[in-house]
């Protein structure tokens, strides 16, 4: 790899700020140029420069901006970052910004790749995104045939590989929806249950805001007057954007499910409350009437036969458990015990 | 029926890829013929192949590819599996995705057909369903005068077929949802009228993620700028259209009642708490009061006529026996009972 | 009216498929004929046939299709009946599907008229529906001007009537609603009140399902592109549109209003649970106070001057009298009691 | 004021149908006329008629339609009067109906006014409402050079006047909600927050159908393409529509604040409950306690020191005061008491 | 600062009507005028006078009409106050309304800026806020390239500042949220979360009402066919919008986190008092039981052999304390305590 003079800087600090910077001639890499040669390439009818960055800082892009000749605005929001994921024509440039979600420990991350697309090179900024997109390099490099398409196919290579790294990130918040609905079922861990619905809406909330302004923006990429770079390559818009369809409505599916399991989980917890009352008051019942029987036999009237008799107190005491075994029949039949 | 060499390993397997293969003409069938040998018919003008594949393996779908030129991201779709349903124009041919929902011991089971049209052959692909089309096949052969409109009418016998099967899926959800209905208000089993809840409202969501965007689909297919192999057609995939609309509609109308069922649900759990709690208190003032009385007679005061008196006692236990009685009418008067 | 030998065979079990069959010119009725001599008359230009039909057989519909030239498919509907309400146009002829609901014995009863309408004729298929449209055409008769704008006016008397039919239902279910609603403010009958919520809600989605579609069908024959055989009528046809919005929008409303009434609903019989539990409390302190203090003088220290006290006892029952008219006070001014 | 033959009827009754019907010419009133002498004045290029009638029979309302020749269908709504707000094109006039919202005692009342509006004249019929719009007509008097655009600023200046009255009622219904909404967080009378909340909803409900509809309507009035009376004064509808988008916002606030408001006084409810029920196990142990330790001392065991101890019984009440004293000391530190 | 005889009143008041008025040729300031001398520089052709004025009186408001030619219902909206969110174009003037939204001390506050601006001219007037714009002069008069776009930059600059101050409102109530969330999973203060909770909805509602009108008008500036001082600059609008999206998408984030969290609150409230139910039952059951063993032996009973045994008493006492602790071990172990 060439070295950068003027994208040193964060490669100092043991961090690196450009990925790669690379020409593409008829589908196949040209050669790895260096990043202040860009302008050499970009005029050249017949390849394409292909440059990644990963959080460059104001110096880098403002280099980028001036290579390729990038409008202040879009520059202003991918340095900025925590853009909303939209789609922006700018006549010769496009830019594109969609979000990368990765699961860290439990806690979804919103990263973003910010993408600039012209007829001859695309440039992609990657921040707060652990996992880069080296491996769509090397699959469009082993493809010549799609890659020949230009930069229009690289675009549609990154929004590719963005969208499918949200599959399994949905796929597991699935999983917890799933264990989560058995758990409500099972009358366990209610504090927890609701809890994890909770976190599980909050994170649909983010993955929806990663798909749906994406999938707003796509219908730019798949209709009849696409962007010139497009041209072609409809048919691979319309599989992502069939792809965040099919996302969307997974999503819309979920949270839907986490509203119900909230509202069900409240019935659930309703109602054991209601079972847990009752049998408080049979066991109540198990100790109130002995202490009544108590009570009347603790009575200091003169006249109290059964006071008098021998088994009386042995009778009484018999009696006690009888009527409380028959209370503990009939509270068993009736399911409160 | 014809040998396939390319399509044998699952039949070797004890299961059967490819179904039928079968050329037609002029709305009667022409001829069984071997899978290898489509490239013969399908370039015939006057004549179409309906192939019937079940669960192909990559090595067949490959082959149909070539055979009749697929386009290779419908391809991916059919292999992968799991697709949304959908409607995709690829120029010269149409993509189809169907669900096919199949209650499989009280669970809805989710499998797939996916169509390529084109005009002059139809390929069917179906995959995690147990039922096939042959009783579309045969119908058809029997209509040759809608046969003779060729591959579209095929399109739309299969996806008629298709949608026909949801509505016993969907009257049966709406018995079970009857059935949960009466016992809310009958009060009994609330835990599992939860449950049932719950269950009606994912197999719900199921059917609806069928319906909607087949439906959506649909609207490619009815009005005047229609695929050419529809055209002429415009009023048959107009009545599945219809039949979708009702489904959605039916659907909706259930998830709405499922939704007030919920909350329903929850207020009477809430009031039979409530009149739970109210014949709690009732028993136990039954036994709080005669309890206080018998506490008023064991007070050792030296002076207390009535515990002298030969009757007290007597008089005392009938006196809790009437004020119980008494309290036992109020009660019952007021519904506490 | 003249005998019908195909339409016979429903007469005969003492019910009638055919109810009516007559020609009319210039806005007034020319004859009333035979259902076979049909074909004679609707090729004729300056006059139309009105066919009025309830529950006929397939035999029937059969005979109809031939004699008025239908589409299969629109027969298929009408044979198979409960279609969606919808309007469908198949270029020489329009199918309209429209609910006619009846209130049977406080249950909604859906049922359907079928109407077919063409240049010169226009066929009405009545189902599972007591009241027949017999006024309609008497007062269409009556009204010659109107009548002779031909079929399009029959199809507009018949929608309007169908319509107008809606309103009593609704009426009806808002003063159930009314009903409920004082019920609740007064805590009275909550399980009924549930139940009824339930049934209204259930209702007016039955409401719904007949005016919603109907609506949407409409703004077929509102527009300026008309169907021919209903121009000149857009103002009338828009007159039912205007009454089918108020009849949806006073549906929406009352959907609105029951789904408030159930959470209110849930709201008083909580704060009833709350209120009840205050009163339990009270009395219960009512009685154990007096039981505890029953309780220190049935206490058996040898030292207890209290108890050799002449006046001891009475003073006793006293301070329980005074100490539970206080509480009762006290209570009654928080309004526990 | 003229006298009016044909209108008289109701004026025999005390009441006066014909509020007012004169003449304009170039933006000042030219006349007073009699309503049967319409017919002379409303053909004249150069002025209009303004007619207001106030609950109208059907012989008056047929009177008008012959004078102006209006459509009978409009004139039936105007006839039966509970329209929906809306606004009918008939080519040559303009049909209108908005709602007149009073409060009348705490009740909202719900009045209308037609508006037939043609070149040369505009007609009002009023109904069901107290206050008429005899303001207006003195306001347009005074500002002949607004009054000189003709009847479409006469039927921008009724609906404006109509519009504006909604604004007063919408407050005071926020008042009412800000009041309840106090009376939540300060937790008093939790019944009669429940039957305002209630009211309020469907108070916002009257209105929101006064508002939404019209709000539709001006969108009629606002266009390119408007009716030939309003052209030139899209600029006044679009002041109404723009009134009428800020009533439906603020409608659309209050009635989610509403909902809001139900939901937060139901869990307020509970939490109520939920501390009440903490307070009464509080006083039940500060009871419960005491009168163990009395059950204790009454036990009847032959060798009980304590009950032969001098000072027994006064410790023993002594220990159950301090033990009262302890656990309501620790029952206020947990905020139970 | 020049002096201004019209828009005096005010400043002698101790306030300002007249914050500033400039002339700006070629992107740069040419001079500060006396807003009687506006009409000198507006009919030329290569500059711009910008105004800002702060709470005008009516006769300021109408100084300006007649300066600028500035249409009444306009003038009228500002005097008014109190305003939607909303774009008007008059033809040859915009007239904007915009909210100022400020946090003053935990409420938010609602101010408003209305900007008139023309071909050449640019007018704000600010009112119920505390914060001007001058801040939009400064850095707009250090970029003369871009104030050189004239009158539309400066509208761009103005609503890019209201709309930037947005953000940190947004900011705080979203932790604000973050905060109460804890607080219920935490399971302290609930009745504070609801109040809180209710405060966030309001507070969002507000933000709401500023930022989705403002989007529907942003879309005006944005298209193909903007008015004419927009012209080139619809990059920078579209910049606004986005930011107006991203901001409702947050809202709407925001909104429905609130809404899940009300219903999650309610849950954790039912569940607590669940909870609490439990506890107070068993340490009911540590009294009720030894109160049951004290009655049965304080029972008369001549022959009750425990009572003479000499280590009855305290066996009795142990055997009380035995049983309490093998309940509280019960309790213990099933987290009832």
């Amino acid at each position: 790899m060439p070295s950068f003079t003027l994208l040193a800087g964060k490669e100092h600090r043991g961090e690196q700020m450009l990925i790669r910077c690379a020409v593409y001639k008829g589908g196949q890499k040209f050669a790895d140029i260096d990043a202040g040669d860009i302008h050499l390439y970009v005029d050249q009818p017949d390849c394409f420069v292909w440059v990644a960055l990963f959080e460059p800082d104001a110096a880098a892009l403002d280099q980028m901006r001036r290579e390729f000749n990038l409008h202040p605005l879009a520059i202003e929001d991918a340095r900025k970052g925590l853009q909303r994921a939209k789609f922006e024509d700018y006549g010769e440039s496009l830019f594109t910004v969609a979000h990368i979600i990765e699961d860290v420990e439990g806690e979804l991350r919103v990263g973003e790749v910010d993408i600039f697309a012209g007829r001859n090179y695309v440039l992609s900024v990657r921040s707060r995104s652990e996992k880069g997109f080296q491996e769509v390099r090397t699959r469009s490099e082993a493809e010549p045939h799609l890659l020949r398409h230009g930069s229009g196919y690289v675009l549609y290579a990154l929004l590719d590989a963005v969208v499918d790294r949200y599959f399994p990130i949905l796929d597991s918040l699935e999983s917890e929806l799933e264990v989560v609905e058995e758990r409500i079922f099972a009358n366990t861990s209610p504090r927890a249950n609701i809890e994890a619905l909770y976190a599980i809406k909050q994170k649909l909330l983010t993955l929806k805001h990663a798909v749906a302004p994406l999938l707003d923006a796509m219908s730019n990429l798949t209709g009849t007057r696409v962007p010139v770079i497009c041209v072609g390559l409809q048919e691979y818009f319309r599989d992502i954007s069939d792809h965040l369809q099919r996302l969307n409505q997974m999503i819309e599916t979920a949270r839907e499910t986490v509203s119900t399991a909230i509202s069900v989980n409240l019935s659930m917890i309703t109602l054991q409350e209601s079972e847990t009352m009752k049998r408080l008051a049979a066991y109540a019942a198990l100790v109130a009437v002995p202490t009544l029987i108590a009570g009347i036999y603790g009575m200091n009237f003169d006249d109290m036969p059964e006071l008098r008799w021998k088994y009386g107190y042995v009778v009484t005491l018999g009696f006690m458990v009888v009527i409380d075994a028959y209370l503990f029949y009939r509270f068993r039949r009736t399911k409160w015990l």
